[in-house]
């Protein structure tokens, strides 16, 4: 008896720790994950060599990277280099409104390419990382944006016009706070040491070091030492 | 007394003549329109050319073009080059089923995106040229498309979720057939010379010569036709 073969789904990569375990989580569940990427025109482009590594000692099924140049509509600290990237800030202002950090529209823009591929696909499921716990300033990181997004496919597709099929988005990390994902990691058996989170990162040589400083760096290593692990990845 | 500057909308604008009217028609109504238009891989780069004198001649207060490389992911014959373009189609055929045109999730990635520059800009109002009468076989091509989009939007954005604010997908052309769009254009002073519709066009040195016979051209032509017009572009 050949083995049924696993259903597609389609999993937003970023190189950080989160979509490490996202990717993960896909797997485990049973999926064929289909990793997606995108060159975005974003100030860390380390992350897209995380995302590549992370597809790979992930399982993915294939890894696409989908250039969308958003620079060119500025306003946000991570694609526009007229703003700069806060740094040590007080514990407080970290997840406190809006952040200088947000990419105006962006998950909405990479679940809507995702959605598209997963069309192309056959794919039913898209897998995110997003997460209301340590991001709570940012509106599309929400289950109730979430559940927008798959009214929407539902209505945006062939597949959903046609067929009547319905498209889910996962977000498995959603409840998680960084502690928690780090435990995840874990047992799911992710090597955090392959993930990039700074915003603000440098080069040594072919070595890539953290700030450790700005918000995104100081959320990682809280939640590392709230876990009681240690970060596997170099700061300077 | 100084007059009030004109609120921003982001106008869509393909380089298509029902972008073209919908440009217009977001002048009419006392917008300053920002027009965007993708670079998105597609086949007719011709389209690109036309979105730029389109937006110029349409008074646009700017033009940004986002590079978006959606052919990464293929699945249709506007962006993978191993789907051939359907030409010479019975009437009947064209609009009924989801053509092999149709690009997955296309306006739900070019909203997504117009969506993040509205919030840059401060705009609340999106313009596009989505048909429902021409257009039967792309789901993202009606009016409960465009209602969940709105959805999405209250919920994805800070404007949205922070000060209650809505955002509004204009679809003028929504039950227009194309004849009625030709008209439409001769109302608004919108010179329909300078917009490219054909899904196959050729040069001829500086000049594009559309085809006349792919799904677009056929609509286009039958629509002039049925407005007792003559269409300006040229075809070979």
């Amino acid at each position: 008896m050949t083995p049924r073969p696993a259903p597609p789904a389609v999993a937003l990569v970023s190189g950080g720790m989160d979509s490490a375990v996202v990717l993960a989580e896909a797997r485990a569940a049973g999926f064929a994950a289909h990793a997606l990427s995108f060159d975005y025109g974003q100030r860390h482009a380390v992350e897209l060599d995380a995302a590549r590594r992370v597809a790979e000692a992930g399982g993915a099924a294939e890894h696409r990277v989908v250039r969308l140049d958003l620079s060119a509509l500025g306003g946000s600290a991570l694609t526009d280099p007229g703003i700069e990237v806060p740094r040590d800030r007080a514990d407080a202002a970290i997840g406190a409104g809006v952040p200088a950090t947000y990419v105006p529209a962006r998950n909405t823009v990479f679940l809507a390419v995702a959605l598209g591929w997963a069309e192309v696909l056959g794919a039913r499921d898209l897998y995110c990382g997003v997460n209301a716990v340590d991001t709570s300033g940012y509106p599309d990181c929400r289950p109730e944006f979430l559940r927008a997004f798959e009214a929407l496919a539902a209505v945006a597709t062939a597949a959903g016009t046609e067929r009547g099929e319905r498209f889910r988005v996962h977000a498995p990390l959603m409840e998680l706070d960084k502690a928690a994902i780090v435990l995840r990691a874990e047992a799911l058996d992710v090597d955090l040491g392959l993930t990039h989170t700074c915003y603000a990162p440098e080069r040594d040589g072919d070595t890539v070091l953290a700030c450790g400083r700005c918000d995104a760096c100081r959320l990682r290593l809280r939640g590392f030492s709230a876990a009681g692990r240690v970060d596997p990845i170099r700061y300077r």
